[in-house]
């Protein structure tokens, strides 16, 4: 277990949770809500420890956490019925290993263009719909991942 | 097999020659060099056939294209000593799968931002580098995926 204590995702510091709300914690990984939801239904899947690369995963981990983000992305597909969904690594700043799963709309924000973070106007969710939003993404998630 | 005769991922039409180069051929996947080398060793990797999701890959298929992913990566890493790889599945115009492999350096083009597409003038390698380049990457994504 590597842990990096100036990481907000190891630390899950004050930081993380100005950024974004947990949904659901599983093998490999913790899957957060982002609270900008500017693309509706927008998650982060966090690995479970510090890593910074894909290939520094074994490959019994990196099943597993594929698995985990194909869910999380199916999930996202289907709450928001979005016309495609966007996946990025990215991490210059914040390396511990996190992908960012983005549903796009043809007629929503940045279709067609690479969805951004922190340059426009955060679209914050009333509480209430934040709620069910996360139960109704946790529910299938944790259905997808138990099975098969 | 599905294949998509409007897609250049499928028809390996001329525009796909215009874009990028073939590294080499594996399992689930095909791997290219971008033209543009901004970001010097940034590469694609294409799915085997035309789907647009990850969630539509079986276990099997997902594990696999997974592997030469990471191998892609790691082989991106060790030739070009980046300080960061970004990885990326955008797909709105494009929607066959395929994830963008671009390394990232601290004194390099766009760190700590998305990296872009056809935004910025593109970087043009001369042949010879290209084609030793093409070289060291296959060289290691092979032994790499050929491994446990």
């Amino acid at each position: 277990m590597t842990s990096d204590p100036n990481c907000f995702y190891c630390t899950r510091s004050q930081k993380l949770h100005d950024l974004m709300v947990e949904v659901v914690h599983l093998h490999e990984s913790t899957v957060y809500l982002l609270k900008d939801q500017t693309h509706r239904g927008r998650c982060v899947v966090a690995y479970r420890d510090h890593r910074t690369e894909l290939f520094q995963l074994s490959e019994a981990e990196r099943n597993t956490f594929m698995k985990e983000v194909s869910a999380v992305a199916e999930a996202i597909y289907g709450v928001t019925r979005c016309d495609k969904v966007n996946y990025a690594v990215f991490g210059d700043g914040v390396p511990h290993f996190h992908v960012h799963i983005v549903p796009k709309k043809k007629d929503g924000a940045e279709w067609g263009k690479p969805f951004t973070t922190g340059v426009n106007t955060p679209t914050l969710l009333p509480e209430t719909e934040t709620t069910s939003l996360i139960r109704e993404l946790k529910t299938r998630i944790e259905k997808s991942v138990s099975s098969g």
